[in-house]
């Protein structure tokens, strides 16, 4: 149990996409994330998907609408639905999913998520 | 699924130790919630206890310490662990638990926790 400094934790790296583990609650992941550019059209048919943007940014691109948020405004992407993250500019996110969730969908693809 | 902005769904309540429901995820609630003063001391048996401080600062005492918490800081109290958030001045918080969860660790004692 140890506070988590968001911004602090996000210094310590640079790569886009990449999600680092900061803190675990019941179970689940919470990640800070640089993201920069489109990601792949995903869903998570076990998993809501947790977003909060810290700094800039992000469209979430759904099939039927975008959805546009910025710093200050988290969304929630129901389970199963599919969804892609682009960002214009950087932007720095934190996200909670399960331990374990690949986050590109399907494990074959996912990063390794670090803790840091 | 609709985006959140915390900020401006802080500024419909002014009630302090009330939590709101802002957004669901995988049978979660997130929450805001205003504090000032001292909460009381509890534990949640059945669930880890996730803190976000949005503007201002809080204390979260424990027993055998107390970790001090700045906007943009996170905090998760493990499950079991007895601790009584602190607020000297008024501090904004994001917060996550289990639906259902009693904020004060008891039912009886517990606030009902609007969505807005």
């Amino acid at each position: 149990m140890t506070p988590v400094n968001l911004s602090a934790k996000l210094d310590q790296f640079s790569a886009h996409w990449s999600p680092k583990i900061v803190a675990g609650y019941n179970g689940n992941d919470v990640m800070v994330v640089k993201v920069l550019g489109e990601f792949n059209w995903h869903s998570h048919l076990d998993t809501d998907d947790f977003f909060l943007v810290l700094k800039g940014e992000i469209d979430i691109e759904m099939r039927d609408r975008t959805v546009t948020l910025g710093a200050g405004e988290m969304f929630v992407v129901s389970k199963g639905v599919e969804h892609r993250p682009v960002a214009r500019q950087e932007a720095h996110l934190m996200i909670i999913e399960p331990s374990g969730t690949p986050n590109t969908g399907h494990p074959e693809t996912a990063v390794v998520k670090d803790r840091i």
